[in-house]
């Protein structure tokens, strides 16, 4: 039934998919099995599904009605999924990692960490894992981590707010960074169940700033998530729980084989390597082409957006059914008794089309939850079990789906997709070198998936601790890290990661931590020249100059000049928009040019009140009077911005930005005397984006294609 | 013989000690054995030593020949450590990871990374590991790995360093920065075979600066160093190497136990982790109390460090020897055969004292290599193999030893100590324990160690992968976790960690990542005011102000001023005293007050002569008639500083010192006038310590405590 699928994927995250058996009896649950019997026939009879020896009357008719139902589910809930992305939560769709990233280097994409997004994103996550479509479940899982962080720490849109007093400690951007940081690494962890890998995800792909303190908190977050996970498996030991907890907290357990290599296996572990990571950044390169026409198409409106997400499931549905139909039957080792071929929901042997006493192979990978049929690739000591052609093909149809499903309106992860291509990937390898490799297939498959990870998104350290939490198998950990390097390195050599293009698509101003190397012939000087003159206010101001400031730029700080006596200037500091807005709105304002007090400005503005961002200055209504009247912005002003000479360079300027997470940078004068004024310019984020400064100056584009 | 001891000592790191045998044969070598047998028998004959059938005559000569030849070896090996630290290279005393540390912060120790360093370092810790000192080879492999890191670089002293000229790319800070940190997380790896817990050890412990560069980075330099290990090991199989490569790449392996333990457990487990976290502390309180009599001791000139490292070894072979008479002999299981009592160099059951067919467990433990100490405390389902006044004995041996083993001058690590301490105390506690719980003894050992290592260290991710690294048992992963993060809690609400009181009492200014609470309430300014005035230069200056100002202050920094036209003032920038000294010893003077062009300079100074940084002041020799001439400091001048203006707090001001990794910070006035200096003084890393602004400001010390 449909609800036992969800179910099912709530807690497996893999496309489960039931066949209506042709003229077969009750399904029976098999039994469980942790490893394959390691002795197979190699050479065994196959059968063409048409020489099956069928009791049952037309079964092509049958086979159709299979198809209508299992299409029929998938649209359906993809459907659901793609509804709600459309509709209440735009931003949900995708993985979500990309914009955490962002965040955590100081971009906040509205709308992306609130309640709505949370809900859509659970509930969208468990339709489209269902529903059959090539995506993992571990990016949802994340910004899932990371909205509840959010929550917790009071942000996200106005409206949705936990407005808890206790929570009131968290409620300043480095707190609630870490406490993001916190659940996106308690994310990772609860996909793969690998808390050192969480931890480590976070540090090396997340987070931009990093500090000892944060370490302990993101590993204590996920030693929390490792306990509750490691009670709900004691309690659902019994099976009462679906297929949650299979695999205890080790997902993929291939521990108990011996490993083996030698000198001799250097050169296919560095063919799957090199090969692996040409793979990823080809990968990478059509995804961001696929990405970018599906872009075009999103854009026309939420009809496009859903006709697409359903085009795609269409596709899959056709694909996942059709293509089994294309390799013969092979028969059941005798050996495995009653567990092959399989009938209930999990298991290793799917019948499908074949006859009593034969599995297809290829049905067996493809109408699998996405776990177990890593697991049945990962699977040691079964070098016979998959035939070449199933493998190309499985490989094939996943590149295929892996490619298109991507970018539809549903949440979605990159990291299952990623793996079962990779592990494919790894097994065909491991079939073509056969001669020259003694390694076993199945570990050929892990060596598979990890380089075609490392060659996408380039991860090194946290990949290799999750593989080693995924698999158990410690002896495996040098030749791992061998292949993530030399895959991390071939794809360093084409493109940027899949992570960075996608930001670079989405158009979000991430701050490197290098400044490219051009930045060192320009000065934030003749920067600020380039832009807008920055406008400045004096320390008391017109009401009027300050909503025509307000009104006139969208600039979210202002600097704030006085001029204590004749021929001493002064850099009072920075005011921020939102900060005026507050003072507007209050009317606080003086009919006489003089400075307050600090008590008058204390009573009048809780710190709450200026923390508050929303609020535009275009709902003001001000009379002409006290259009007339004067403001003091001593009291709302930063007196210790930070602060760089004219002739820095940006280079510079840009580390310094990044270092310290700045929001503003005024400029200040090389030289100081009674004309000058104290202040050159103001910078915020996107002025330091290397895309925007070359806009500005293109010359320094040629310089940089020369160097 | 020594030789074979120093050999072992290179291996395996651990206190050999071959008894001469009392009445008996040739030594054998026993089989190898990784795990004990399960099933021992629980109860007991204990025999005495004084009731054992001797047939030797008197024993008593002979135990009193064994002493002398066992003190007299350990002796003559400590000499040999301690002479060479005294005479060569004091800095290569201790394990030197808090030197790293503040080297990554920032401070340079002078004479730290050399190539005396090196050596001394290398036969040094030999020595001192090979002579029966409670004390690991882990820190000096740290030190060890980030000295070659320092000679690739070309850093050291102006002497030692390598001119190689590929090697230039590193001559810059922040590549050699990069280089040590992976030289220690290498030095990690190679000590305790675990790649990942090296990378996290150095991303925890060991640096300042983080960035996903140095992540994979360190990640390719541990990922080498493991594969030169395993092929060392596979060379090494057949035994030729002595005791290399024992346990293969995992050293403690604990991996094949099922590890099952259910909510009942947690009580034992927190206690566990609490009194971990309490005995860490304590262990840190003590050992900072031992080290200042230490340090005193050690002022007193060589022959005092030597007397003292002479006399603490003298006390480690008293106790390691006596001590094993205090406990009866235990008869050996038939079970095991040959392998009891054992024979040769290593092995699991040491006769000492006792009769045929017994062996002695106390000297098992104390009359082994520390690793081969912690294999046999590790091993699992070996409940009944240690008595528990054994292991109280071991435990209080080991607590005395490992307190005043470590500030004497030789080199020294306080991993292995702290690891054996630790697992004696868990082994314990599990003997007490025994009625409630029901996890494996060894286990226990194993938690054991892990939290007192974070009661002490309170490292918390790098000890969980180190650990899981160790005993290869990913299902302790959660357990672990969970009693690690307690142990530091609890540890933390005592004292800071054992490095950071390294670093206090060494004087090292190091940078904390956090601002002290009272930083928020004193300015720069005032800061700035409280220290003797800054020494600020004009751009064309006269060589008698200049050499002056060199003389006069000790200052590496000197701000430069000009004023292009009247009422118009210039911070022109910064200059270091380096480039001063070069200009003068260059004699590149001006007899009139005029700027020189670009290329005037560019001819005069090569980078690597300003890089220089030997050379003094009192060297140069200036007559009269240069002294008043002028030299023009435009071209040498840093002229884009970082800034900060006067009202900035200090909290702020070390936020950016530490993020951006400064040297000096000028500091500006807040109002610019023609009567103004464009310059209030200048800060360095000396005047941000907090220590040293206390001194300054006693009210904040006060202000301090009642917060």
């Amino acid at each position: 039934s449909v609800q036992a699928r969800l179910e099912e994927a709530i807690e497996r995250g893999g496309a489960a998919v039931h066949l209506p058996q042709v003229g077969h009896g009750v399904p029976r649950r098999p039994p469980h099995r942790r490893h394959r019997v390691a002795h197979q026939p190699r050479h065994r009879e196959h059968l063409r599904p048409q020489d099956a020896p069928h009791g049952a009357a037309r079964p092509q008719e049958k086979y159709w009605a299979g198809f209508l139902y299992f299409a029929g589910v998938n649209f359906g809930l993809t459907f659901i999924a793609a509804m709600l992305c459309v509709v209440f939560a735009p931003t949900a769709a995708g993985p979500g990692i990309p914009e955490i990233k962002a965040y955590l280097n100081g971009v906040d994409t509205p709308n992306m960490f609130g309640a709505p997004q949370l809900i859509v994103k659970i509930i969208g996550s468990i339709c489209a894992v269902s529903s059959g479509l090539d995506l993992g479940k571990e990016g949802p899982l994340v910004h899932i981590g990371a909205c509840l962080a959010n929550l917790l720490s009071q942000g996200g849109s106005g409206r949705h707010r936990l407005r808890l007093r206790w929570l009131r400690y968290f409620d300043n951007d480095r707190d609630r960074r870490d406490l993001i940081t916190c659940g996106a690494s308690s994310g990772v962890c609860a996909a793969f169940r690998a808390p050192v890998g969480g931890v480590l995800f976070a540090l090396e792909e997340v987070a931009t700033w990093w500090r000892s303190a944060l370490l302990w908190r993101t590993f204590f977050s996920t030693a929390t998530v490792v306990v509750v996970l490691r009670g709900f498996i004691e309690v659902c030991r019994n099976g009462r729980c679906g297929l949650f907890g299979e695999g205890g907290l080790i997902l993929f357990d291939v521990g108990d084989v011996a490993v083996r290599y030698h000198a001799g296996d250097l050169l296919p572990v560095t063919i799957v390597g090199v090969l692996g990571g040409v793979l990823g950044a080809l990968y990478n390169h059509v995804l961001h082409k696929v990405l970018r026409v599906y872009n075009l198409i999103n854009e026309k409106g939420r009809a496009a957006k859903l006709a697409l997400a359903l085009a795609v499931c269409a596709l899959t549905s056709a694909l996942l059914y059709v293509t089994p139909f294309a390799v013969p039957c092979t028969p059941c080792d005798p050996a495995f008794g009653g567990a092959c071929p399989t009938l209930g929901k999990s298991g290793n042997f799917k019948r499908f089309n074949c006859p009593e006493g034969h599995y297809n192979d290829l049905a067996t990978l493809l109408h699998a939850t996405n776990v177990d049929a890593t697991r049945n690739i990962f699977s040691t000591g079964t070098a016979g079990e998959f035939r070449l052609d199933s493998l190309l093909i499985f490989f094939a149809v996943y590149c295929v789906l892996g490619l298109f499903t991507f970018g539809i309106a549903v949440p979605s992860g990159l990291f299952l997709p990623i793996i079962l291509m990779g592990s494919a990937y790894g097994r065909v390898t491991a079939l073509v070198l056969s001669r020259f490799a003694r390694i076993d297939h199945g570990l050929y498959a892990v060596l598979g998936a990890a380089a075609l990870m490392s060659g996408s998104m380039r991860m090194t350290v946290s990949l290799v601790v999750i593989f080693l939490e995924l698999t158990n198998n410690l002896l495996l950990l040098p030749i791992t890290m061998f292949v993530l390097l030399i895959a991390k390195t071939v794809g360093d050599a084409f493109n940027p990661s899949i992570y960075e293009i996608i930001l670079d698509l989405k158009g979000l101003p991430f701050l490197e931590a290098k400044p490219e190397p051009w930045m060192k012939d320009l000065t934030v000087g003749e920067l600020a020249a380039a832009k807008p003159r920055a406008v400045a206010l004096q320390v008391v101001e017109r009401v009027s100059t300050v909503v025509e400031a307000l009104r006139a730029t969208r600039h979210n700080g202002f600097p704030v000049l006085d001029r204590p006596r004749p021929g001493v200037s002064e850099l009072h500091g920075l005011v921020l928009r939102s900060h005026l807005v507050a003072a507007l709105r209050k009317r606080w304002f003086l009919p006489e040019r003089r400075r307050t007090e600090e008590w008058e400005a204390r009573e009048m503005f809780s710190s709450a009140e200026l923390a508050d961002k929303c609020g535009g200055v275009d709902e003001l209504e001000i009379s002409p009077e006290e259009m007339g009247m004067y403001v003091d912005l001593h009291p709302l002003t930063n007196t210790t911005p930070y602060t760089v000479v004219e002739t820095m360079s940006v280079a510079k300027a840009v580390v310094l930005f990044r270092s310290v997470a700045l929001r503003h940078m005024l400029i200040m004068p090389k030289f100081q005397g009674p004309e000058i004024s104290p202040i050159v310019g103001i910078l915020t984020r996107q002025d330091l984006i290397a895309h925007n400064i070359l806009g500005a100056f293109p010359h320094l584009a040629s310089k940089r294609k020369t160097h």
